[in-house]
């Protein structure tokens, strides 16, 4: 069974385009290489109503896994898990081990400013506030716990949108989730690059050799212009077993190697 | 009134991590600056279904533009024509003036070639193959022409996702078409830079700074850590007019770098 992903990323500044979303990229490249299918990304507002419809939408396409990014944090306009109480329909209320979490974070902040202490405000507690059921997941490098909310055909889970903070958490907790879960696939990928020959002549060659090679999803990148062709040929599977996937892509390497020669095209293979 | 726009990218390499969304970030950079609101990105797959049902589903949420970017071209995996013929119930034709189009393009690629001509191939027909009632958009430097369909209350346009093409095409006719558009506002914003302060500490005081000037858009991005404090805060408006746009961001910056400086923060304001 190959199992399945939908991401949410939340925040204006991935829809102003101040932003580049480089969090939907990794978390991508990361789980594909698992074996895991990323079926959307849905990026949104900072806004209550959006996030909720987002997750409630996404939710019922019943992906395995459900990732979120952003929105997380001690300001008004985190509001991701206020959306996804409102979406699951359950209350916010402040976790213990969630706020036990947060507690500890400021202990050593204040520590390290050589303060007292720093208190617990309205914006620090905010972020132990949890829709109820959930589960905080410790946040190694920063302060706003991840969180974890397991559904009936859906594993939920909120990270913050901090690159450094997502990742950390994501790889620390998240992937051996996603290395645990039942199902068991693998992926495989390589690229050949093509000079001399048109995208729009390549795509009967790929047609064939698609058909004449199951599993193996072939798609052409162009790189230079049409009339100035210079094309990656990008070959990828993802299988329920390793065995024999690198044989497969190469089979249908040397396949389409041989039509494009055919046809006056040069092929460059790299490793 | 101020003017939506969704965005669906359409792109397995999208969803693997292979390819960075840069088209989204482009794409929403362009018209936040023309005044208009980006609500949502999606990112599918190169599957008709996956696409269509995307479309569907934006346009039930009417915005009053709809941009999407790849699935244009002449392999079999280029689907995005087909998805909205199916999400709208529309037949997908040959469209004259988009063969045309091709046909010109192959004209001058076989020139180029020193060739006699490039034939029409399936693969070349299919980029004129458009839902009915589509107008084709010229492409300045690629072969699959853009796609416009007006709907009652929604303008949709389906571009390349090469990003010379998609960026040549939006240049050249979206932007003119969104400038005319019914409907007038602007954007406006500005950045400040705090160092010494927690992003939780911040959060009260931009709050407060937020309720105090309806309107303008407060957002802290946090560069370092919560304990190695270093944040870029994001002033954005987006208006009706212009008329006094800068001086309303200039006001909440000055309140905000007045209460931060308060509790010992630093602030840098460049330019």
């Amino acid at each position: 069974m190959v199992r399945d992903m939908e991401m949410i990323c939340v925040g204006n500044e991935l829809l102003i385009g101040k932003t580049l979303n480089t969090n939907a990229q990794w978390i991508a490249k990361v789980v594909t290489a698992l074996g895991i299918t990323v079926k959307r990304v849905t990026v949104v507002a900072d806004d209550v109503t959006e996030i909720a419809n987002a997750f409630r939408e996404a939710l019922s396409r019943k992906p395995q896994f459900m990732v979120s990014t952003g929105g997380m944090g001690p300001t008004f306009d985190d509001k991701t898990l206020e959306g996804i109480a409102e979406a699951l329909d359950y209350k916010l209320t402040v976790n213990d081990e969630a706020l036990k979490m947060v507690r500890e974070k400021y202990k050593v902040y204040a520590m390290e400013r050589g303060a007292e202490k720093v208190e617990l405000t309205q914006a620090r507690i905010k972020m132990a506030r949890l829709p109820e059921k959930a589960e905080p997941i410790p946040n190694p490098v920063g302060t706003a716990p991840g969180v974890r909310v397991d559904l009936e055909e859906t594993v939920l889970i909120a990270l913050p949108g901090v690159p450094s903070e997502m990742k950390s958490i994501f790889k620390e907790t998240v992937v051996p989730l996603l290395e645990q879960a039942s199902g068991k696939s693998v992926f495989y990928e390589k690229s050949v690059y093509v000079d001399g020959v048109m995208e729009s002549s390549l795509a009967p060659l790929i047609d064939k050799v698609m058909q004449g090679n199951p599993g193996v999803y072939i798609k052409s990148h162009p790189k230079g212009r049409e009339d100035q062709p210079h094309m990656e040929i990008h070959f990828s599977t993802t299988a329920d077993e390793e065995e024999r996937l690198e044989e497969k892509i190469a089979e249908a390497i040397l396949q389409l190697s041989g039509l494009i020669r055919e046809i006056g095209g040069r092929v460059v293979v790299y490793g």
